[in-house]
Parts: structure tokens; C-alpha cells; sequence
């Protein structure tokens, strides 16, 4: 029997790598597993291609949201000189402390734009930049400012690039850009369809998580909606509302493409070569319900499963929802982690035990009728 | 694809009648499902045997453990003359509510006696008492007061049957016990194997569940130690001390024969001829851990079906212990119903529901292999 296993990583307590090796451990006495390391453009992207494609981490100093200096990190590729950076490394929601420092006003991702200047330096030809998590809503413009754009209020005055100067841009200044970056293919991994503004958008469906109060949010949304109007010369496209208005700003000014951060992982990495001639798909995550289902990687997974007629399994830490529906989707069964009476703490801190345990009453349910 | 299942009863949530009917609901459409109600001699064993070997309930008056008048139930199967009677009918720890009314001192066995009389009212000549589940540690003095005994102190004074008296009988008189009980067969249906007295027996493993302090159980063993070598001639039995002394009771004074209730249960059900062509057997319970796997009724249900090589699959509440641990004990996968986070009381209410949710998870993980 030959398993491949993909389970995307369960926030805050297993990545990837450490899920799939789990299922390594429980199912390699019944035959070979192979472990594909998966991710959607957000947490664990690196981690990703540098365990399916080959690579290392590098670290340099950048600056987080708010400024303070901080060990940054991306994937280097060195055989096809491709950087991959996830934008939550530095502009994560993990630096945000409600105060008032971190609210989206007042924060910046020039962090993102200082890993991608680190990755220019070491001759990336290619960058992908994984968008998600973010806790800053800034349209971009503060990796922009490190890449040298600046961004002018009406008396030319150049504003801090931070979310509450969105309003303020009349001008935008191109002649300090790091001319390098037109030479080089920014490639915007995401798992959001979200447009800049509107119901979907960076204000009104992500804003509440980055400590965005209801009533600030219709004044933040005219700031997006003239910031749009200042940049994106009527073309709005899904994908511009990833990563706090990230997506619009990379795709203007970089000439950044936009893509399904999980097709991006797949076609760097063996999975389809893997399935072929795979018995058994394993995937998971750490949340799901049959509401959410669209653009999950469980979903993914079992699509191209479901290609080749291989049954899927999918191991989630909460799941809510029918079985027939996770069918529906491709997916066989949906098998629960949480197997006693335990609190979220208990369950994220035993995340690893639990998926083990699943896994291996799993393994014993199908060794029944296998073999 | 023959499936057998017989579910104990899971305390507080769900009855083995509608645990297995839940099953049947699950595995039906992948085949043939025969239900076995099963028990121990405890809770669910009149509904066993009226299920399994057909009969009906009859329903009588009698007291409960504190004297208070309550509707008493015992199974009654006309076609052999054969009553069952669960000993916690009448007084069981569902009548305890922590006063001093309901302390063990002050309880009495006497509805159990009482329905051992209508029993014999209806003219039965095999009398099944399941023992276990008691609020009473009166050594079944109760029982046998309402069946005519009469306990008596050194003045020769009629003792109250209650558990304080146990140390004062000196004398018991015979002359106005119901004659009927000599043509008897009466038979004691226990999971306990405990003696009356010791560190296993009635008040150090049982007394503090119905209310024994740690500081009233020396001078309350010393009562029960009097009794025993006041009525046992010397022979001390395992089941003994079930029931609070119940066991003891009934088997000196109306030759009660101690059985095993799980292999009674199973006598009096087509369990074994089910099992002669079953594909999977499906067990479970509300409680286990691989501590207190012996005489454990998916224990007893994994020893029949590993006889004729039959996998088996446990459904349990709350699981704790290690795969391989069961394993060695036949039972091939434990699964727990807890699938969620929740308390325990969420975890009572939705019984139904999660045995439905596992099972049903259970089943399309079998179908990716079967068929």
C-alpha cells in the first residue's frame, strides 16, 4: 500500500512537515508513505518548498509592523534562484498587542519589503511572496516605501507608509526605486479571493481581527476605496484585498501575479507524480466546516485525488458539518482529532498526541479488511 | 457483510437496546446488523434478557432503599418461568441525595425482597437478581426481613433491616419466612468478584461512592465482619460483597448460586450462534481504561468473537489507555465517541448523536477498503 500524506498546518501547534511525519510514523509498517509538505500561500509556505523542492532558510534583519527591529526569514532556492517570503513573518498578526501601536493605522509592512530587497541582494530572479496573516491593512505601501516608492500628500510632503496615510496619497514618486525589481517575476501567492474593498474586503471581513472597531471601519474603507482609485487605473481583480490591500499594492507596483498559493505549492513540489500510483490520500487541517470548504487545502487535495479515483482522508483538529457534504467535496471521511473531554488549551497543546492517536486507530480500522 | 453488536449500556446517556439500534441505523445499508443486548448483571439487564429472549415487564409497588413507595419493575419471562430483577431497581444510588436519610447505616434492601415475593406471586421458579448499582451496604438484610427472615439482638428484639443494625444481630429466626423460596432456584447475576470484607470488599471499594466517610469505614467493616462469621460458616466467596452484602445475603439464606451476569446475559441471547458466520462485531461502553479491562463487557464480547477469529471494533465514551493494551485484551480498535470539544455533561446529553457520528465515520472508513 502507498500512502501520500498532505496535511496543511494546524495553527499554532503543528506545521506541515510535523503532521505528515506523524502519519509517517503510525502508517509506515503498512507500506510507504510519502510526505508532501502542503500550504496555501499562508503559514508554512516556506517550510514548504524548502522540504518538497530543496532549499534553505536565510535569515536577515528586517523590521516588524511596528517598526521594531526583528530576524526575518525566507526560503532560498539557489538552483532556480527563487525567494519565497510569507508576508506574516514580518507583518503578522502574532506582533499585534491591542494596543493602539498595533492598530492597523499605525502599522506598516516594510518589513516585507526589506526581505524582498534581502532577496534581490542574494539574486533572486523570482519572488513569491505567500500573502496572509497580516495584521496591518496598509495597501502595500509600506513594503513599497522599502523599495523605494514614496508616497506624497498634496504639499509633496512624503507620508510614513502606514495604514492611516492611505487617504492622504496624491502623488507617488518612483525615483528611488530599487530598479532591480522590473527585472525580476513577483509571483502573490494567496488563499483569498477577496476584493480591496467592499463586504469581502480587507475592512470589513478581516479588519475586526486586526483590532479594526466597528466604527472606524467605514472611514478605513473610504481611505482603501480612494487609495484604489489613486493606483489601480479601474482594474480591481480578486486577490487585492489579500494581506490587508498587500495583494493590490505588490500587483500594481511589482507587477506582481496573483495565484492560488496552494496550486503554487503543488506544482513545486512531487504530489502529482506521488498520486499516481497511490492507495491512499491523508490531508487535514486544523479547522473545518462544510460552510468553508472552498478553497481549503483538504479540498484541494482530495480534488486531485478524486482525479485519479484514490480515497481521501481527512484528519482535522474541529470539524463541524455533515459528512456528506465533506463527500461532496471529495472527501471520503473527515476524522476528528479531539478524542476526549478536553478545552482548546489542552487540544492545541496535545495537538501532536491526539493526531497520532486518530492516525493510528485509523491505521487498525483499515488493517480490518485490508491485507 | 454480517455485523453483530451488542453495546453495553453507557451509564446516564444510552440504553445497550438503543446503542445497538443506532448501529443498525449506521451499518444497515452495508449489510446484515444483528443486535445483541448485552449487560452485566447490572443497569440493562432486564431490558437484556426481555430483548434478547423475549418477555415483558411487569410492574409492582414497593420500597425504595429509604422506605418511601415507588414503582418497582422486574422482567418477567412466562415461557420459563423466570424472573430478573435488578437489585438497583429498588435501591439503587439513584435514591441516594448525600443526608443522613439516605446513608448506608440507614438503608434497607427490603424492595428487593418485596420483589422477589411478587415475583413468586407470579409463579416463578428461576429468580435472576442482578446485583450491583446499590445505594445499601446492609449484607441484604432488607431482602430477607421482606421475605420473612427476622434478625434479632441480644434481647431478641426484631432488628430494623438496615445497614447500623448488622453488628447488633444476634439470633435469626426463620419460623415466618415465605416457604416458596426452598423450591426456588435463585440465581445472583454480578460483575463484582469482591469479597465482602478486605480492601475490595464492600466498604473500602464501594462505601465511599454511597456516601461512607473515610472515618466511618473501620468500625463499619468490623460490622460487616461480625456478620459474616455470624451467618457464613466459614465460607467466604468472591461476589460475596456485591450489592453492598447483598451477595452475601442471598446466597446463604436462599442459596443463591453467584454468576457471572455477562455469561448469564449471553446464555439467555443468540449472541454465540450470530457470531458462528458474523464478519465484524461491534462492542462497546460508556467507560474504559486498560486498567479495568477484566470483566469489562467488550472484554467478554472481544473473548467470544477472537474464539471464531471475528474483528472487533468498541464504541466508548471516555477512553483512556493505550492501543496496544486492548489489543492483547481482543479488541482490535477502541473508539471514542468524544468527538469534540465539550464537557461532560455536553458529552451525556449527546450521546446519541456522537455514537451516531463515530459510527458513521467508522463505517465509510470500512467501505474504502471493503466492497
Amino acid at each position: 500500500m502507498k500512502i501520500v500524506t498532505a496535511i496543511d498546518s494546524m495553527k499554532g501547534s503543528l506545521s506541515s512537515v510535523q503532521a505528515n511525519a506523524i502519519i509517517d510514523r503510525v502508517f509506515s509498517e503498512q507500506g510507504i508513505v510519502e510526505q508532501i509538505a502542503i500550504a496555501d500561500g499562508g503559514e508554512g509556505t516556506v517550510e514548504a518548498f524548502i522540504n518538497n523542492y530543496g532549499g534553505r532558510y536565510e535569515t536577515i534583519e528586517a523590521h516588524n509592523l511596528v517598526g521594531e527591529k526583528i530576524q526575518a526569514t525566507f526560503g532560498w532556492m539557489e538552483k532556480e534562484s527563487l525567494a519565497v517570503i510569507e508576508s506574516a513573518d514580518t507583518a503578522g498578526i502574532q506582533f499585534l498587542d491591542s494596543t493602539l501601536k498595533t492598530h492597523p493605522l499605525n502599522t506598516s509592512t516594510q518589513g516585507i519589503g526589506e526581505t524582498i530587497q534581502a532577496a534581490m541582494d542574494f539574486g533572486a530572479k523570482k519572488i513569491i511572496i505567500g500573502l496572509g496573516g497580516t495584521g496591518t491593512i496598509d495597501g502595500g505601501i509600506g513594503a513599497l516605501h522599502a523599495l523605494g516608492f514614496r508616497f506624497r500628500d498634496q504639499k509633496q510632503n512624503v507620508l510614513e507608509p502606514i495604514g492611516k496615510n492611505l487617504a492622504k496619497i496624491q502623488t507617488i514618486s518612483t525615483d528611488k526605486v530599487d530598479q532591480r525589481i522590473s527585472t525580476i517575476e513577483f509571483i502573490l501567492a494567496s488563499d483569498v479571493t477577496s476584493y480591496l474593498t467592499g463586504s469581502k474586503g480587507a475592512v470589513y471581513m478581516f479588519g475586526k481581527q486586526k483590532g479594526l472597531r466597528e466604527d472606524e471601519m467605514a472611514e478605513y474603507e473610504r481611505s482603501l476605496e480612494s487609495f484604489q482609485d489613486k493606483i489601480s487605473e479601474n482594474t480591481i481583480l480578486p486577490g487585492d484585498g489579500a494581506a490587508g490591500g498587500l495583494g493590490i499594492g505588490l500587483r500594481v507596483f511589482l507587477k506582481g501575479r496573483s495565484v492560488s498559493g496552494f496550486s503554487l505549492v503543488v506544482e513545486y513540489s512531487n504530489l502529482l507524480k506521488e498520486l499516481e500510483d497511490a492507495d491512499l490520500v491523508i490531508t487535514g487541517e486544523g479547522k473545518i466546516d462544510d460552510q468553508s470548504l472552498q478553497g481549503k487545502v483538504p479540498v484541494g487535495i482530495s480534488v486531485l485525488s478524486k482525479k485519479k479515483k484514490i480515497p481521501v482522508i481527512a484528519f482535522v483538529g474541529m470539524v463541524e458539518g455533515s459528512p456528506e457534504k465533506f463527500k461532496e467535496y471529495g472527501i471520503d471521511v473527515v476524522l476528528p482529532t479531539v478524542d476526549k473531554l478536553m478545552t482548546i488549551e489542552q487540544a492545541m497543546e496535545e495537538a501532536e498526541e491526539s493526531l497520532y492517536r486518530v492516525a493510528q486507530r485509523t491505521k487498525d480500522l483499515l488493517s480490518i479488511f485490508k491485507n
